[in-house]
């Protein structure tokens, strides 16, 4: 399949240029004024007052939590977790993971997130879901490693590896998800590194996510989370640490020194009074930072361009300098930096020999006038919502805002199905 | 003009309930499981599948920077101001005001929000604006009081009042705009101050922005800004205080004693590095706290449903208190508290005797599911471009997304126009 987008506009171009994008198979071929020589496609698209970027790379989440959405809000940490999260989280089945993922990945895709990570249980429905609906993912079974279930977890994990990663030339990739420090003993831990090491597979793990994780590792363990996880081995692993909340300085020196990739949930960690990371100290330590959303229990949306702009404010404002993560980075962090997170080659910019994740932008609202500059008006003042068209692969996932591969009403029909049928469990 | 909105959901009734909302001129009589008896509409619109708020209020800005929007991003303070804003601002003209201000009323009434406070110059555009598009406002001349001009100002502010204030039953208030306390030397403001209580005016005023403006004032007054305004009577006069990122006990509670209402700008102050306002302090005093975008230069959007949702997360992340500013607060500082902040009477709740300001909302999106609780979907997940239907004072001002009363397609030619004329200039 062969796709030319004609008379599309760009995040970097002077304003009303219009240029073509061409896409062969996966990938994309040329990004040029004229389509290529010879290039003859299967379909040709109209661009016409659009704006062509890389797809937005979601790097922390539970997708199938969308089941939660609004569930239960403004609660303490615990009570939240004890009294409502984890007991109706109990009765779920395979069929409420693989409805809840549809829910999930049909937001994501039409708000222009195409690719995301993915930490929960019956982890072969969520892949069964990111393949039917063809969003690029890298997906991960959480193991709780103080359960009588772990090493059935770690089993599932690696059966999950074997049968996924690699799905679709790399559409899908497959890491282990150990779930946090506080979870997984250390006994867990060295077997959760062993498989890492004997299967090649990298690592998804909470890290640093509270004030209380970092308290109880000093009086359990005598230090950070981030030095018993370097004592224990973990990061010699690849290994994305989402939140990191709390850091030393010492800490960051280890995660830079180890590659430890970061996913940064900022909306998760206002809503959840965790704090605000220190993303500014990460990038002078040269750590790789993406951004996630976290689950919909503690966001509650799936809206990568809210994160992206909430990265670029918050820290300004919480650090008294407003040259922090400007536009451009913020741009970065939510794209590349977040496919390099993930482990994605090829994912996250739009050129030549990239895989054809992009997402075509409907300019014609009054938020995008002035066009003073494109990439400012995308970071603070675009809408999820104008994501129009968005390829994943080289394939077209949404066009018109609408989802071109499944009945979004089947979806919403079956999430109310699951949800009536949970609460009445 | 009677209306009837049939089969409609309510924040705070069971999933799936639908009731009639009745609209008799320019008010709600009727908000219950039927129409009233004997009520015959002219209009009758089926709500089927939507929720009915009351419209958002947007208690601080400067609509006309839309012209700005994208133009000047990621720059220290007084390289952004002394070198981009000002002199800019300098060249335009009553048309440019006009049309700015065309496309930021655009912006908000079909993003759900149906009542702005505004100060700039050339307000005689503004008004004309706002009563040409149908938005509820509170609008002000904007005064810096050193400057040679300052006199007239004041004189065009009292026109203002004269010519606009009381507009359509009071779809239109005019306020006093002394600009702020490090531009307004105390003679002036004794001027102001006499000119509010002679004409019976209220006042719009940035208030402790910055740490700047506080040590400015301590070293050259020797007190707080709000001590220094509490001294020359300026609070004897109803205040609508932008801002208030930093404040003293003491300066609370002088607020608190003189009912000054404030205006909350929490992703402005985040872009500008301002700050993080202590919002949960003013509560605790009492303080009536409404929400604002500020202009489009230091935002970039005039979304309220954001400025709402960053609200309602941002105090948490920064007081480690997940219980502060819930969902139902969070939607009240940005409704019926912002109508309060801004004066105006019957406006912000969704009931029998307050003026018909009212958004529909289209729920058939996957981030409106499922519907455990719509208050908690609307705060943390809605999108503002759910929006679809939206009354100002009984006046169907949009519908399905679009302006009714206006070309908004002419509103990008002349934008387009005006930007092109001022940066050619």
């Amino acid at each position: 399949m062969k796709t030319l987008i004609t008379n599309i506009e760009l995040l970097d171009t002077p304003n009303g240029e219009l240029y073509c994008i061409a896409i062969d198979d996966k990938k994309i071929v040329s990004v040029a004024k004229e389509a290529p020589e010879g290039f003859v496609a299967d379909e040709v698209l109209d661009g016409k007052g659009k704006l062509a970027t890389p797809g937005m790379v979601n790097t922390h989440g539970h997708v199938s939590m969308t089941l939660l959405r609004s569930y239960a809000d403004d609660l303490a940490l615990m009570d939240w977790l004890n009294n409502h999260i984890w007991p109706i989280e109990g009765k779920m089945v395979a069929e409420d993971i693989y409805w809840g993922a549809m829910l999930g990945i049909a937001e994501m895709l039409k708000g222009g997130t195409t690719c995301f990570a993915d930490m929960y249980a019956e982890m072969d429905e969520v892949a069964k879901a990111a393949a039917q609906l063809g969003i690029r993912a890298n997906l991960c079974r959480g193991m709780i490693g103080f359960q009588d279930n772990a090493m059935d977890a770690l089993a599932e994990n690696v059966k999950l590896f074997k049968d996924w990663h690699g799905f679709d030339e790399g559409l899908i990739r497959v890491s282990l998800g150990p779930h946090a420090p506080y979870t997984c003993p250390d006994g867990f831990m060295e077997k959760v590194i062993a498989t890492a090491k004997k299967e090649g597979m990298e690592v998804q793990m909470h890290l640093c996510e509270t004030l209380d994780e970092i308290n109880g590792s000093q009086k359990d363990y005598g230090m950070t989370p981030i030095e018993r996880m370097d004592k224990l081995g973990l990061f010699d692993c690849g290994v994305i640490a989402a939140h990191c909340v709390h850091l030393t300085e010492k800490d960051m020196e280890i995660m830079a020194a180890k590659k430890v990739r970061v996913a940064h949930n900022p909306q998760s960690n206002l809503k959840l009074a965790s704090g605000i990371a220190n993303v500014p100290g990460m990038q002078k330590q040269g750590l790789t930072v993406g951004l996630g959303t976290d689950g919909t229990s503690s966001n509650n949306n799936l809206d990568m361009l809210e994160e992206i702009r909430l990265a670029a404010m918050l820290h300004k404002g919480n650090t008294y300098d407003p040259l922090v993560i400007p536009a451009e980075q913020a741009w970065r962090l939510g794209t590349v930096e977040g496919a390099k997170v993930l482990g994605f080659e090829n994912v996250g910019e739009l050129k030549p020999g990239q895989y054809a994740d992009i997402v075509l932008w409907d300019m014609h609202k009054p938020h995008w006038y002035p066009r003073h500059n494109k990439l400012s008006l995308l970071v603070y003042a675009a809408n999820s919502s104008d994501a129009d068209t968005v390829f994943v692969n080289g394939k077209k996932v949404v066009e018109a805002g609408k989802l071109t591969g499944f009945d979004e009403e089947l979806i919403y029909t079956r999430i109310n199905e699951r949800v009536a049928g949970l609460l009445s469990k």
